[in-house]
């Protein structure tokens, strides 16, 4: 069995979390060091690419060929397809974390951090960072229906997202700043679909002003729930309160 | 120019949703008949390839051999790639119209057409018909950035759909049924996302018991709205009404 010093060797090829995130530099060996960079950029630009055409869309070559470093180059940083396609979710999940859940974490404890969740969420997701799309959407209406790794993950992932949210919520209600009760499931459900759905739009319509309507939509959502009014901003009126 | 009788010749080639219609035969050329039944069964089996694996995946050949019928067979039958993924993209709105506009068309003015609607649509999404997936959502995700006919072709079915909804609700308002002054775009937007999130969910989570939380958010939106509170169902009772 190994030992926890010596398995950390490889810990970056088996994390994907630690793609992408600024480290200090492990090694003195300058080749090592370029091929972290070089597998960061990779990685960099096979999320992008993945947001915008599907996880089934990234070959070696096509990626070789786009950032002019020989395929095997490439493929010397992957074991598979599949661990490519690992990697680049693990990519993704790291972004989302720094862009939605990491500012949420920093706020106060409950209803702060529920609603800069939410409201980091839909302006992730209008700054277009990703290719204009919700990287999760695209991987999963290509793989929910494909058994395996990947799905797995997306899976993981879903059900991880979903728990930061319902945490936030029953803090919320604990500290007495939302009334008790809500079904956390059919809460999450409701603000990831509307999130989801002006990404979506947004994307068809290109009119970002879309993102104006989950905002009203998710505020509508949590307003009922608020013990004191002055705790969401004051947002845009939605159709229902009109 | 033609007159409209010169023109109905190859009209059934022009127009989708004429697809997959049980209509009189036109002719009495038992040749010509085959080949309008070879063109609906290779639609069909189309139509649930495109919902399950996207609109790029289909092929003349993976058609012709799953459907043990020549390439030439099914090339006959469509100019282009993009031909055939036109006349998919009508046989699927033809579908939706059969199951969810057409049900609602036919209920009394306003309220019963409108709660009919969305109704329909959450039961046909959660019947599984098109391979478990929304159509619509697998072809947008794949062509929503992609400007071209295919594209268009789902900006126009999607504004449709919309002014359908609005259609019925300001029937609604009209009649008393509903309180005057809902943002239609904006209750459009949430119960499309909702029914378009319900059927993502439930292909990830082989859970078909979140449609029942897509009803439940639908019923939250039209609830307010409605002026004698038994015109809807009791249905579900939502988060934020507990």
């Amino acid at each position: 069995m190994r030992t926890p010093t010596q398995h950390a060797g490889n810990h970056s090829r088996k994390d994907p979390y630690r793609d992408q995130v600024p480290e200090p530099p492990q090694t003195s060996d300058g080749r090592r060091l370029r091929g972290q960079r070089t597998r960061a950029l990779i990685l960099a630009r096979a999320v992008d690419l993945a947001s915008a055409e599907g996880l089934g869309s990234l070959s070696l070559a096509r990626l070789g060929a786009e950032l002019q470093i020989s395929k095997s180059g490439v493929s010397g940083h992957f074991a598979s397809h599949e661990d490519l396609q690992l990697a680049v979710i693990g990519v993704a999940a790291r972004l989302y974390t720094k862009r939605v859940a990491a500012p949420a974490l920093a706020e106060p404890e409950g209803l702060p951090q529920l609603w800069t969740l939410c409201e980091r969420w839909i302006e992730f997701m209008r700054s277009g960072e990703l290719s204009g799309r919700s990287f999760f959407l695209t991987a999963l209406v290509e793989y929910d229906a494909r058994p395996g790794a990947v799905r797995d993950e997306l899976v993981r992932l879903r059900v991880r997202w979903e728990d930061l949210f319902a945490g936030f919520l029953r803090d919320a209600e604990r500290l007495g700043q939302l009334r008790p009760g809500a079904d956390a499931g059919q809460l999450f459900f409701e603000i990831a679909a509307v999130i989801t759905g002006a990404t979506l739009d947004a994307q068809l319509r290109d009119d970002p002003k879309v993102f104006d309507r989950a905002r009203a939509a998710v505020l509508e959502r949590l307003r009922p729930l608020v013990m004191h009014p002055g705790a969401l901003p004051s947002g845009f009126q939605s159709p229902s309160a009109q």
